[in-house]
């Protein structure tokens, strides 16, 4: 892999609790501490006050305040993989010890073996194929519990540190900040819905019902007086790319008027978000710090943002450099899993 | 058609504009006064009091407090015929006149002959089918146009009112009491999505991410400068019988604690409910009075119930006798479309 990276250790000195950052309405007091001042900021700032101003010609009405956002890249580190397929590869380690029938398949192997070569050939719905063949097979409330625990004891290669704490400072400051000006967030991921719902309320405030994600088929057993939904390994919905705006419709039922993302899979959803009538906005965080995160765009693996860096100045989006407008990356506090 | 009707006309002589009931905290107030006094009333109330008094031992976090509603039968009128059929019925007669291609197929040709064994026959899948035929080809933004027109000009055959006061004012104060004590509602319905969408705020205080239906797929394309969501004519789920517990997971992610229906589709629904730990409500409305709407269960052509009547003793769910347990089926005023 042809991935920079930082060498720093995260700052976790301080290990109390995480908490979301509160929002209060005084004028004098900065919602978002760490985004460097300059004209990127001042347009965020000015996007949120107008539409949730009742006086101004912007105003919308708080049930259309929808925000979406990408979760891998965009509210917490995808570097040097995914979470989920990190999650995938320890798991299919795991089955081709124990289960020799899924050790032949191509898929599986290629995960144990850690040949991204031949993973990443078949794009998300290589991804999700092996998601298929590792997570599936057993009730949601299994696969939940599966997935707690490797949340839990699983830590990033080279930080040292549970996922659940490479989220972005910036991007939970945001999430408050929009949160108490009366917009709902939610999530549209290109991963499991399943998974990145275990974390997403205590991390970033995001109930299950807003996560809208990947998904295995499921089915309804009722036997043995017991009723039962079963996730079955056959993918159902990639929700990447023009699935985005999909399944947003289908979820939501409204456009959202806000859209945040990182790479080329989030272009349809901020394409159909701003597209819209009235005031909109769409943001595109450009990750090229490789002091303090990784710096990629066109030729990484995971979270490629190619076309967006000329889509982003011809539809009017804001592109965030993290170099330039992010004062900090992470959290001084982890987020607790 | 076997089913018998109400000659009665509805009370409507009140036209003033339809609000939802409001919920006050007052001890001495009823907040179910269309339920007659009873067992069930008292069962009822008893379990929306236990679960959200945080002094009981039977207290659920409001973000647990998830009931989920069938709609057609259980929230407004199926008979004779669910409204969205209605729908699909006229627009199958428009079509046979406008396009000669539509004509030829034979579930358009029967639905604009009224030819009902042929469209039931083959059970929900031949409603939707005939939804994805006289629906789609469109985008979801001139489906909801025409949807709101014909909601708005469309009349019951038998009482000339709009389909959208055909809800039960039982039902009504039943959301109401809920939403008061922290309970979110969600619909989830046999029907098209973004058909009930169109009125579920407004009459039940539902708003759209909160209504899961069937779905025809949706396609995203982007021509000519112009993000759009086009209905393809294709089935891409039936929320009917074992899907609808498949639905609640992907779209809420929680297990509800009450659940509501009337038919036999609704008892999966029912008990993927109430199996789950701690105190759980089930509830089937039984369609008993051919005096003030119909009386129907198991050989009705739409929202039959037959299954669900032997199954509501073994688990313990609630049969609601309209005949007996409600004093009012009706509002006293429409709910404004």
């Amino acid at each position: 892999m042809v991935v920079r990276r930082s060498h720093h250790v995260l700052p976790l000195q301080n290990r109390a609790m995480h908490t979301l950052p509160a929002m209060t309405a005084d004028a004098g007091h900065d919602p978002l501490p760490s985004w460097r001042e300059g004209a990127l900021k001042t347009n965020l700032l000015a996007f949120v006050e107008r539409v949730s101003d009742p006086g101004s010609p912007d105003f919308v009405a708080p049930q259309e305040r929808i925000a979406v956002f990408d979760n891998d890249g965009t509210l917490w580190s995808e570097q040097p993989m995914y979470a989920q397929m990190a999650f995938a590869l320890d798991r299919a380690r795991q089955l081709v010890a124990e289960r020799s029938d899924l050790a032949r398949d191509p898929l599986v192997a290629a995960a144990a073996a850690e040949d991204m070569d031949t993973l990443l050939g078949q794009g998300m719905r290589g991804l999700l194929e092996l998601v298929a063949h590792t997570h599936a097979g057993m009730t949601t409330a299994a696969f939940a519990d599966l997935a707690r625990d490797w949340l839990r004891d699983a830590r990033h290669p080279q930080l040292g540190v549970p996922y659940t704490w490479l989220v972005y400072q910036p991007m939970l400051e945001l999430l408050a900040y929009l949160r108490a000006r009366e917009f709902s967030n939610w999530i549209v991921t290109g991963g499991g819905g399943e998974f990145v719902r275990l974390f997403a309320e205590e991390i970033y405030g995001i109930p299950p019902d807003r996560v809208i994600g990947s998904t295995l088929l499921l089915r309804y057993a009722d036997e043995n007086g017991q009723p039962t939904l079963w996730r079955e390994p056959v993918v159902d919905f990639i929700n990447d790319g023009d699935g985005k705006p999909v399944a947003v419709q289908r979820a939501i039922g409204r456009r959202p008027i806000a859209a945040f993302g990182n790479s080329d899979g989030d272009l349809a959803l901020l394409r159909w978000t701003t597209a819209g009538p009235g005031r909109r906005l769409g943001l595109l965080l450009h990750h090229d710090d490789s002091e303090r995160e990784v710096a990629y765009d066109r030729n990484s693996r995971f979270g490629r943002l190619d076309r967006g860096l000329e889509l982003a100045a011809q539809n009017g989006w804001s592109l965030v450099s993290l170099r330039r407008d992010w004062s900090q990356v992470f959290p001084a506090s982890p987020a607790k899993p």
